[in-house]
């Protein structure tokens, strides 16, 4: 048997996948992979990913160069989630923060707080004017 | 502003809520929380979500005792996932592991590896005969 097998998908053919960085533990981000960029994550050990809005099969970093090297791949009980364990290069997240989760709720359970700094601006990683 | 208009919904109200142990930066499991698990979530420090599956509201740990005290709650830059640090009771997975993900695809991506041991018995979590 195929860990092929044990997946579910969504109806529209998809799996979150959560990256996590081997290293610090850090939760980066959660895209959805579709079965395609899943076999070529795991060929390629690079991380794809199927972008619902713009319907477009993506590898991360090809425009910021942040990529990640896939250093493990598990899926949970339940088999519709991925969690990868990644190398991560620079920020993964598009406002140039490490993580994507940078805002923690506040104590009131009202507003929010930024927990951590930027290390590029969004100019700097995609070279926008 | 609050942290409330940040947030988005899927056609289903829903939002993906990755779980993840203070202590040890283990991630444990995802889960789907609607607006009132959420809103029960904040108040009572303790984790809630909507089973799409039995279309109802749970608190982890209801039936198990293994409860998830929550620590911070955090939301990514596009504001569609979760990020919950909480700690954790006993397994988070209900097959009686730690995490959910227990199992790592392998080295020819084909097959998988368990990669941690259980700690109970659903039976013994669950009081099944």
């Amino acid at each position: 048997m195929s860990f092929w097998d044990k997946l579910k998908w969504t109806e529209d053919g998809l799996i979150p996948a959560i990256v996590q960085d081997v290293h610090t533990g850090r939760v980066l981000m959660m895209a959805w992979m579709n079965r395609a960029s899943l076999e070529k994550t795991v060929e390629t050990r690079r991380t794809w990913f199927w972008s619902r809005s713009r319907k477009k099969f993506w590898m991360k970093g090809e425009s910021s160069g942040h990529l990640q090297v896939v250093k493990d791949i598990t899926f949970d009980c339940d088999g519709d989630v991925l969690l990868l364990q990644v190398e991560q290069t620079g920020a993964a997240c598009h406002e140039g923060f490490r993580s994507c989760f940078f805002r923690s709720i506040d104590s009131e359970g009202v507003g929010w707080v930024e927990t951590d700094v930027r290390l590029e601006t969004p100019e700097a990683i995609y070279g926008i004017k």
